[in-house]
């Protein structure tokens, strides 16, 4: 039982200024939110197990701002409780180079995921609590609780509105997450004006038909007793998540507090100045923590934190001399290793191996490496008999009264929700522990996911989309679901590495690539048709993302291709040569990967004085950097059967050899440089 | 009272069996859901005012097919009615150039939306009945109701689970919208199974939520009368949107109903056989449909459809002897014409008009049309205040009740949805009536909408998406909301005009590239800060995309800009000109439009023999097309004050001007050709 004193309400005034006066300072920032809940944030500080000396404990309970904007309050909240944020780092909040920039980032101590785009946070906390839930059906032993944290978050009305967080909320209370808790910020105000305008359901009552429990406080503003109620009635459901609709006063003190002017504009020189009178501050100091509130939050939080994280390093102290085999997976997990040798697991291939779509080789790959890597947690969006996403022993993550799976499993049925797939493995992989979360969809779907494939790049989350079906190749389904701008569109974003392997030494490179990476999300698009393997593939060569395939001396030409256009490429280049034209054949399945290599290896795969024509049946944008000429689609498909709609749209081997023709004809008598080479 | 005998059974079984010979024949396709449904359709279809002769009459009532993939139902239920389908059109279902594409597309008669990407085709509905409502509001008299017509739509577990609809259901509980009625086909079955394994949310409950009426039929197969009288209830609903919850059995009569098996593959041979028995049709005969099945649509649907059609073009002549002015509008609004130069109000500009920000351009644009275009109808995700979509007269578009708006208003709050918004606009441009919708959000946010846009594209719906804050001079923000994919993304996107309008004349520009678009939807991407009026800038030259804003004769090097970069641009050129390095400056405002006008143009402003490079704070996926090297962006922004994080970026002159220098040397020696130069 919390008691509330004199100094709760003085921490509260300083965290409301501190935030109030960092927007002042940049001039530019969301004040509005952070005056409304610093109560609940303070509130939510004495009930939280954490240890500001080191963020990254497994077992410490998670904070997610998903209302991103109000990110002032997080900083004053991480400085005060003693994370590695100075003043100083306050006072240059918004400004370049800054460590408090405007919306909060994921490598920042403290901050748990990337927010700012509305929806996603909330999403994120749903992914951390299924990756907390896995880790202690996993790991909890009898007499070793290691995982026990709860999963905390802060929203507002702009989150609920977003479809995204109706995806993840829909799932969280069908997999009963217990330990999420929710606090809603009900201030009845978005930029707009007054929610009555566009936004006037019955939240609560929706969250009850997700299966959620759902608890008010009327007087968010001050009624601390009430927010620690229902925090720790939140803490004890264990087989529902939590909402608290926890009702604010936007700007709460502010001249204008209640109105949508304090939402997102710092409060004028007066107006600052009345409120910190109002608190009992000096109106001409600037962020000012009077020291009894650092000692408060040394007391209360930072050191019981500490005391917690002594403790638990003890506890797996023991249970690594108590399980010793299990003990060592942990540690290694802990320390973002994959096992020694993993992928000597994953499968190689010859050209005597017969034609297998990607999709189905790469449903081999899962077949041959889950039981090597514990940390593999997969899924798809409700097409998992057509994306081929899950193993044959697989266990579904599910409440165990469901009778259907049970927590340790690690394949999630994320439900026609791809959009919330996406932020919710955002939030797998944040939780920590290795997790390396993938989930299936068809390539066109991605885009539905488009914000939270952002935030995968932006922050550096390894998440894996196994995108399927990947372009006209799917033939009947037609151009509703025939990928076009799709690849370019990813290719564009930055640290996202886009894979279209050809064979089933592409796929296992595809996946060796996305299981080390560190930092970089993956798109592995994957064929529905059957594709040769390809005399010339290896993995080795392909984890360079891009390689010559078929050499040749003296190439009158060079193509390059990606996926089922590799296969196109060697049947091309059969015809090519009946004609005395010399091809080289380059597979490129990773833009991004092949860009990482020495320039000496680029340019002896792609050099000077030889034309170069990429082909790859979706848009060209982008090719320009690889390839002189670029054959591709640009506009819609066709509904038929692939082989028709391919041959329609000149996709056949003789579509492919006359313009590699048409292209060495361009050429002839010039001198091409290689591409690859630029003015800056 | 509509009453129910063996001919309405004969009826549906015909449908039924269309449907599952359509897929058989294709060998490919989904039988499930249309056999679930089709006593639903019937039901349906006799409840409906639509005259298959006249599919454009504007008071039909609208059919939407949410769960797309259930198109061969469809196309049976429109073949029946007396559609333009031919039963030889049922059996090219699914092959490439049919008339029966895998999903179904607007374009194809008595199909009222694209679907097929689950959630889209409900939100469209949404903005179906919203166009519908302001149509009436605006145009019905009394003893004149012009506009009365109802929106159906079929919905499945897949459209209920993306968060894209929840969006737009919100929004329409809050709307008000008592003439949209879903019909949700409980069967309880997704492509991974039962529903239990991600879905057991109470949906009735969060349809309450939203303020929707909820029904519910459980013995959807076969209960015509308990369908009928949950329809007729709906009707009667004036003040809220309803939804009714109908149990079927996926598959029904099949061996394998009720399970997942019959969702997206054919039945097998002997299966189609013994429902055919089963339903007292001939086992050996396909594309059977009894004379008085004919007989009776033709009876109960489409004579009554003509003579209510009939009805209403006399009662429309009478309107317009009335209402001569109003009626020469609607006459005008129902041919998809715009005013007799409309566009004399589109506000130009010279050199000597202030610095302003595009975005405010944008808002004064709005102030000068909207009382020209009663078309016109607008809104914001929640952003109205930083998108300036807003004129100061507008009225919201609410319910009466809600006190403040009307059902003629033409501004809408759509609530932090731009997914939602996205479809919803698809859904008002569906309507007909020549409706021109726009919507508003930072450019960053667009993504979250991707997959509406691509519907916008690929259908043909000339919506507008207004695009602020579209670069990293949106500043303090920082990289969570700085755009660097997403132009390339949607230039990528086939058949949509990308507009960054540079300065005050170029805006106007693309608002009437945007409204006189009749198939081609429009992201226009405005600025946050304030640009200069350029001078060499014209609406007309800005109306061929691309133009040659500032001549030289013999330039070293030709610019192309877009948006804030052009007068970067033109900066850049003076400090080259001071080394006597001859510049010319080519604004570019849309590529689309660029690449659509005649050769001999295009190669006018981009000719052989002069380096081009392009200079866009965004990523240069794309630019080959026109330059022979770009400057861009392709790490993530950051957050600080715009001007410090241009100049970070070097997107100053200087920056400008040393690479345009550096590629005047890159190419010095060399012969180059125009870039809209290609082999093939």
């Amino acid at each position: 039982m919390t008691t509330f004193s004199d100094i709760d309400r003085l921490a509260i005034s300083t965290m409301r200024l501190l935030a109030v006066d960092a927007v002042s300072k940049a001039n530019s920032g969301h004040p509005g939110a952070p005056l409304g809940m610093a109560p609940a944030a303070h509130v939510l500080l004495r009930n939280m197990r954490m240890n500001p000396k080191n963020p990254g404990w497994i077992n410490r309970d998670r904070f997610v701002l998903s209302n991103g904007h109000a990110c002032a309050l997080l900083y004053s909240m991480l400085h005060l409780t003693g994370y590695d944020f100075s003043i100083e780092d306050l006072k240059s909040f918004r400004q370049l180079h800054s460590k408090t920039p405007g919306h909060p980032e994921f490598e920042l101590p403290g901050v748990e995921v990337t927010t700012g785009p509305l929806g996603q946070g909330v999403c994120n906390a749903v992914g951390i609590a299924i990756a907390q839930a896995n880790f202690a059906a996993t790991y909890n032993k009898p007499e070793f609780t290691l995982s026990d944290s709860y999963t905390y978050v802060f929203l507002g009305d702009g989150c609920l509105q977003e479809g995204v967080s109706s995806e993840a909320s829909s799932l969280a209370g069908h997999l009963q997450l217990g330990n999420l808790v929710a606090i809603y910020d009900d201030n009845k105000i978005t930029i707009d004006g007054d929610t009555k305008v566009s936004f006037d359901e019955d939240v609560l009552k929706r969250y009850e038909a997700y299966g959620w429990e759902v608890l008010t406080v009327n007087k968010g503003d001050d009624d601390l007793a009430s927010i620690d109620a229902a925090i720790k009635q939140a803490q004890k459901s264990k087989d529902k998540p939590t909402i608290i609709k926890l009702t604010t006063i936007i700007g709460y003190g502010s001249l204008n507090e209640g109105s949508h002017s304090v939402h997102g504009s710092p409060l004028k020189a007066d107006d600052v100045k009345q409120l910190k009178k109002k608190f009992g501050f000096d109106p001409e100091q600037s962020f000012v923590v009077p020291q009894e509130v650092y000692d408060f939050y040394q007391k209360s939080v930072a050191q019981p934190g500490a005391e917690l994280n002594a403790k638990w390093d003890q506890l797996f102290s023991s249970f690594q001399k108590r399980y010793p085999e299990v003990g060592k997976e942990l540690v290694r997990r802990l320390s973002g290793k994959l096992p020694e040798n993993w992928d000597e697991k994953l499968p190689r291939y010859t050209p005597k191996d017969s034609a297998v779509a990607t999709r189905k080789l790469s449903e081999m790959v899962f077949e041959d490496i889950y039981a090597e890597l514990p940390e593999l947690i997969g899924g798809s969006a409700d097409l998992t008999p057509s994306n081929l996403t899950r193993w044959n022993e697989a266990v579904d993550f599910q409440p165990t009264n469901s009778g259907i799976g049970n927590y340790a499993g690690r394949y999630i049925r994320y439900g026609i929700r791809e959009h919330g797939m996406g932020a919710i493995m955002n939030g797998i992989s944040a939780f920590g522990a290795n997790y390396k979360p993938y989930g299936g969809t068809f390539l066109n779907f991605v885009s539905y996911a488009a914000g939270a494939v952002r935030l995968s790049a932006l922050s550096g989350h390894p998440v894996i989309w196994v995108a399927t079906h990947d372009s006209i190749g799917l033939g009947e389904d037609g151009p509703t679901h025939q990928p076009i701008e799709t690849l370019a569109h990813f290719r564009a974003l930055p640290n996202t590495s886009v894979w279209r392997p050809a064979d089933g030494n592409e796929v296992s490179a595809a996946y060796k690539s996305a299981l080390e990476s560190k930092h970089t999300p993956h798109i592995i698009a994957l064929s529905r048709q059957n594709l040769p393997q390809l005399k010339g593939s290896t993995v080795e060569n392909a984890l360079k993302g891009g390689y010559v395939l078929q050499e040749v001396s003296n190439p009158d030409i060079i193509l390059i291709g990606t996926g089922s256009e590799v296969s196109l490429c060697v049947e091309a280049a059969q015809l090519l040569a009946a004609k005395n034209i010399k091809t080289r054949i380059v597979s490129m399945p990773d833009t991004l990967t092949f860009d990482k290599q020495p320039t000496e290896y680029r340019l002896s795969v792609l050099p000077d004085r030889v034309p170069i024509m990429s082909v790859e049946v979706l848009s060209t944008a982008g090719w320009s950097k690889y390839a002189h000429q670029s054959f591709g689609l640009h506009t819609f498909g066709a509904s038929g059967k692939a082989s028709d709609v391919f041959k329609y749209f000149d996709f056949v081997p003789e579509g492919v050899a006359s313009r590699a023709e048409k292209t060495i004809a361009f050429y002839k008598g010039k001198e091409v440089d290689s591409p690859l080479k630029t003015a800056f």
